[in-house]
């Protein structure tokens, strides 16, 4: 693991970023990298909000990974916060190479350093690699995520 | 339903809220409504971080239900902002009234109209009830929820 950067997204890397989610058997159907303007408007969103990080791993000075981490504060469990990571994405060449572990390790290590006892994420069932994946980083799957579109 | 009201937490109904968190077969062994200070120092928080909307149902001047939608922008689904809910929880004289559904109609809605085209949430695998609650409300049950607990 040479090389290897874990920093803030620039607006600059929207489309490196926009690609990886695009690349993805779930992806493919759901993203429109033609599209700059839409996502460079969510991008504006993501970075004025404080209570996301928005992150993209870097090796050798290209994109290979990305990452969002948002911190909830709340009441529950004697006022605990939280953090939930979405959108984990590994660009194609890089995978199989410790680079997602490298990625969740790090969102683990900042949530404890932003305050949180609680990491938690959900996984698309038919990613059937990711529960393996998630428990051998200490992860419980002890939830059913449930989700509603609003869109269609 | 008469006289039913859901509006923003205020800073004195931290005790009712939390009294809801704790009565409930998981909140039990994880709540310490004594702890007063604690949950005022987490209500600021919440309140402090526009992306929290912590909400009370009042019924007749009784706090009888809470739960808290989180805002999250990002850049994955074309830059789609979703909502999280989280703490849903009603008292237990209102189980059974419908309040539940209330509740999370009302988190829905008010997802819509802060431009959120997902809403999603996690439920204990052990609340077995809750599946059926959720996909009668169209949720549908696709992913598995994680969780790691730093503080253990």
């Amino acid at each position: 693991m040479t090389g290897l950067t874990i920093r803030r997204a620039m607006r600059g890397d929207v489309p490196a970023i926009v690609a990886m989610l695009a690349d993805d058997p779930l992806g493919a159907g759901r993203e429109d990298p033609a599209d700059t303007q839409t996502y460079h408007a969510a991008y504006d969103r993501v970075v004025a909000d404080p209570g996301q990080h928005l992150v993209v791993a870097e090796r050798d000075g290209t994109v290979v990974g990305t990452l969002q981490l948002t911190v909830i504060p709340g009441l529950s469990r004697r006022g605990a916060t939280r953090t939930i990571i979405e959108a984990v994405r590994v660009a194609d060449g890089e995978r199989g190479s410790g680079l997602g572990t490298e990625l969740v390790t790090w969102a683990v290590e900042e949530s404890r350093r932003l305050g949180a006892t609680l990491v938690q994420l959900t996984s698309d069932a038919s990613r059937t690699d990711a529960r393996r994946f998630y428990e051998r980083l200490g992860f419980e799957a002890s939830h059913v995520g449930f989700k509603l579109r609003l869109d269609g």
